[in-house]
């Protein structure tokens, strides 16, 4: 690890899926038996060696050269194409797709260790990749047997790419309002669509020989409103009988964006039907379209939420591995003296606070992620009596997961930059096209408003709060008492009171929308989900802590430990060391970040909605 | 006011000026009394056309075009050196420059309306202004009087610019370590300097016919350490009898920084004596250095401070009014109802809920860095028998007021990037390139953490407290009773207790300090700096809250006003609702931002220093 190159947390993401989600249980249900616990570890081994050796040193250049729209072709960074390929021979864009058109059919939880790691690395590539997976996916699961058969294979395996089609210039995030029309063709075989699509990734690049678009539109005679939305397959170049690509199928890259990051991914504004003659094909049948791209939009949540994560993972290495170096100034203990030592500035309080605010922030929202996916897993193939259980995990913590990779991530990554200072300010070390790669997170898949809206006005209310009262019931299992030490155990105490005013602080979210109204209701959505995210991101690291304690145990023959005897022994050994940090990653977490959950129940307390009153 | 150019807000300049502070007042000193209030209002007219016209337009091709070294000369951006020179021809280089080297001399807390608009229009032009402007001061304040005859003017007029070389590649803000070494030359007229100085902005451009670099290096036989650190005049040119340039004087720029943002600015690697023959003169005497540049770094900070407003008050403004014409969604008290009409996006409750909290940063930073030039002003040239008690509030505020302008500022420019969702991504709008320029802020002239260390473990201790029990003090006449709306009243009572909490969390971290050490009293610096900085911000927003009241009570001819005819008045009348806002954003400011201080108090409460334990 050093502080220009992308390094996977090996260690940790390890830690994460053995010692706390023990994922290995995975390989016991029937449709992971072809698995076992080493093709899981495999996996995180090959992953990381392949992000590190082929996506990441192709983001700085591709940053540097980024994507251009030459003679209506998009030409993307030297390399791009190759990794892309090499990606699709290694089985990574399939990583979680079926095996039955060539997909890995791994677990969603152990994928998202060489997914998050592939999105941080390399943000712009990925996205791509990304994209063709969930437009494949949908295929494979809505798509009657000759659509499968057409092109999930071709799909999964990276012959073809995927794009998925919805916003439009004048409609932003409000799906229900598109206009692009589709009006069956007189064969009856295909329909012909019309409209233009905006902020389409990987909407057209160099590295395929077809582009697969699934475009959300409104055929003809279809009722108004999200009702009346359908999606269909539009293929870059149209097929012959043999599904091989022949002519264009008037698909027309107008525009690439011009971006403040993800500077080598394609964001298209691309128009379909300039000629009145672009083939598309219904997915199942009409009107079905919303339901459809939720199904994929959720998915793809949860992976920008990994984008957040792996780019967090990265600054953090980055900057840790920087501020061991860089030595500068005296440390505060020696006041004046001029004869004290120069000290690494990872020594100095304020960049050990930012650090471990950078550490702990990270490795909770891996726990929040990674435990979603496992949710994920358990909800699609665990045993029949749990999965209603999952599912509804996996419906609430979702936004959650977006917002917090998003917007955790960002701040992660700004204080990266903070810890480097000038040099971080530079384009010579990561952390600044980080930052900027990062910011999209909390855009695209739906904004950290809109995601916050749905938790607060959706998934907190559905069924009489259920979902809540279960993510609260699963969250029930920490134990002061199993704590290895005591400022352990008090950061337990502390969060279990956190936790209970979260609770009050969603039924006065409740009263407010009941009693005032729904724009009081939804005003402090943003802030609630970032405290259920502190509530949620804490339990896992607080986890992780009392496993750490009885591996540290495991290190004296079973003794009690105090914190000097503790402490040499980290310093002695890697792996008590990891285990001792992890102990101290929780404590930060809960006394230095946590503690911001007071300001969310001050603010809905207050019941004053000035901002709503002002007159902007 | 549009969604893309930069427009000044002249309004709440001047409310802050003639309304809050009432500047007027400064032309019975007897330094300003040349000054009438028209005067000043007329400067921030001009100042704000000027900035409009002239700085504004240059942003955006400046960032595109960046700064480039050809041949070993520095090439600016189209357009740049003749704004340089109608800056100077106008006399905005010099605006608070003394009147005997062609500056304007007006009072710095005049000027700070023109120059945030300055720093914010176009943040990599201006910083070169701030530099020469602080060049030229320096050498008026400590220079022979040669010296100043034969720099001032010329700095001051703009046919010179200024550069200030402090930090070094080894040494970074440790500027006790500096390694640049000046030999007195054997005739004794001059020294000859000899290293390398790095992060030098305007270190080299094309804007005038001379640079006069002020130079932190070593005399030989100077004591180690800060002690022993002279200032040096160093002339790009060297010159002749009659002060003219003549032959270059042995500095070379080897490098320009590739950077995040203020890509216009010229970030310059010097060096200096190359050819062992860069002369160099002694500012006032040798090993005063430190002191000289501390002089010029608090003017600087307070610079840089505008920086952050500037640019958070362009993005408010930015953003207010992308979300007013943009039409996206269905208000959310419409329900799923197809039929209802879209809305702006400035009625969504979660864009609110940001535009206020950028609109309340923006505008309590306003209220805090205009007051802190005022009593700068008060401290420099008010009466002999308060100088004392301003000058300490300067010296208090100064830390903060940097921190709030540059991490406030930052957080106002990434709200303004969200605001406007997948286009604030783009570089189409303003906004991605404010949040890239703004960035720097909390970097240069003392890191964040650098301030907040200067806050907690100077200023607040000084001379047993005493700077902030006159802080105290002096926020002490906000008077709850005096409150229009009971709304604005309770925000008095909140503000007040915040307050009253903070005084003991400052007394709790000189205990730590005390009880536990210089690393523990130190480790919760930033967020102290933050918490100081909101109950300032808040301070000056209620005072602006309680004169919007009597104004509004004005209008209705004295009568008692309730919150309905409140709010009549302000549809009505745009100075009505200019004031009706600023009750609300005061009301923003306490109940939605204000919060956050109840983290920072329980953060240090908890007396948990996970951090500082961890093995990192």
């Amino acid at each position: 690890m050093n502080s220009t190159d992308y390094s996977v947390d090996r260690r940790d993401i390890r830690f994460v899926h053995q010692e706390l989600l023990k994922l290995e249980q995975l390989t016991e249900l029937p449709h992971f038996q072809g698995f076992t616990a080493q093709d899981f570890d495999m996996v995180l081994q090959e992953g990381s060696t392949f992000v590190e050796e082929v996506f990441a040193p192709l983001n700085k250049p591709g940053d540097e050269q980024g994507t251009h729209l030459v003679d209506g072709r998009v030409v993307t960074p030297t390399g791009f194409k190759e990794a892309w390929r090499q990606a699709a021979d290694a089985g990574w864009i399939g990583i979680i797709s079926e095996p039955e058109y060539g997909g890995q059919g791994l677990p969603l939880s152990v994928a998202v260790g060489v997914l998050e790691a592939m999105y941080g690395s390399n943000p712009s590539l990925y996205v791509t990749v990304m994209l063709t997976s969930g437009a494949a996916g949908l295929i494979s699961h809505f798509g009657d047997e000759a659509q499968k058969a057409t092109f999930c294979e071709k799909m999964i395996t990276g012959r073809w790419g995927g794009s998925m089609c919805l916003s439009e210039p004048d409609t932003g995030s409000a799906l229900g309002d598109v206009t692009t029309r589709a009006v069956k063709a007189a064969d009856g075989g295909h329909y012909l669509l019309k409209g233009t699509k905006a902020w389409i990734s990987g909407g057209d690049h160099d590295f395929t020989e077809n582009i697969i678009h699934l475009v959300l539109a409104r055929a003809q005679g279809s009722p108004p409103g999200p009702k009346g939305i359908s999606l269909f397959i539009v293929p870059k170049y149209r097929l012959d009988e043999d599904g091989n690509p022949t002519l264009p199928n008037d698909v027309t890259t107008l525009r690439l964006e011009h971006k403040l990051g993800i500077k080598a991914s394609p964001t298209c504004l691309l128009e379909f039907g300039a000629r009145d003659d672009c083939h598309g094909y219904v997915l199942d049948g009409e009107n079905l379209g919303m339901m459809q791209m939720f199904k994929l939009m959720n998915e793809a949540r949860l992976q920008v939420a990994l984008q957040g994560l792996g780019a967090a993972s990265g600054a953090y290495r980055n900057a840790l591995a920087y501020a061991r170096e860089r030595v500068q100034g005296i440390p505060i203990e020696k006041g004046k003296d001029q004869a004290a030592a120069r000290t690494p500035i990872v020594h100095h309080p304020d960049v050990r606070n930012m650090l471990m605010t950078m550490k702990a922030l990270t490795e909770g929202m891996r726990g929040l992620i990674h435990a979603t996916a496992f949710y994920w897993d358990l909800a699609h193939h665990g045993p029949a009596e749990t999965r209603q259980y999952y599912s509804d995990l996996v419906d609430i913590l979702t936004p959650v997961a977006k917002n917090a990779g998003a917007d955790q991530g960002f701040e992660v990554t700004r204080l990266g930059v903070q810890v480097l200072g000038g040099v971080g300010f530079t384009e010579e070390f990561p952390l600044a096209q980080n930052l900027r790669d990062t910011k999209i997170a909390s855009i695209y898949e739906g904004t950290s408003g809109m995601q916050a809206l749905d938790l607060v006005t959706r998934k907190l209310r559905l069924r009489g709060g259920e979902l809540f009262a279960s993510l609260l019931r699963e969250i029930g299992d920490v134990d002061p008492r199993q704590a290895l030490l005591p400022s352990l155990g008090q950061a337990i105490d502390q969060w279990q009171d956190a936790t209970e005013k979260l609770k009050l602080t969603v039924t006065s979210l409740n009263n407010l929308n009941t009693e005032l109204g729904p724009r009081e209701g939804a005003f402090h959505a943003t802030d609630v989900a970032v405290y259920l995210a502190d509530v949620m991101c804490a339990y896992y690291l607080l986890k992780m802590a009392l496993i750490a304690g009885e591996k540290l145990r495991a290190f004296t023959g079973g003794d009690g430990l105090e914190t000097g005897r503790l402490r040499e022994l980290a310093e002695e050994s890697e792996e008590a060391r990891f285990y001792y940090n992890k102990i101290k990653t929780a404590e930060h977490y809960v006394f230095q970040i946590l503690p911001r959950a007071k300001a969310v129940a001050a603010k809905v307390q207050s019941r004053n909605f000035a901002a709503l009153e002002a007159i902007l």
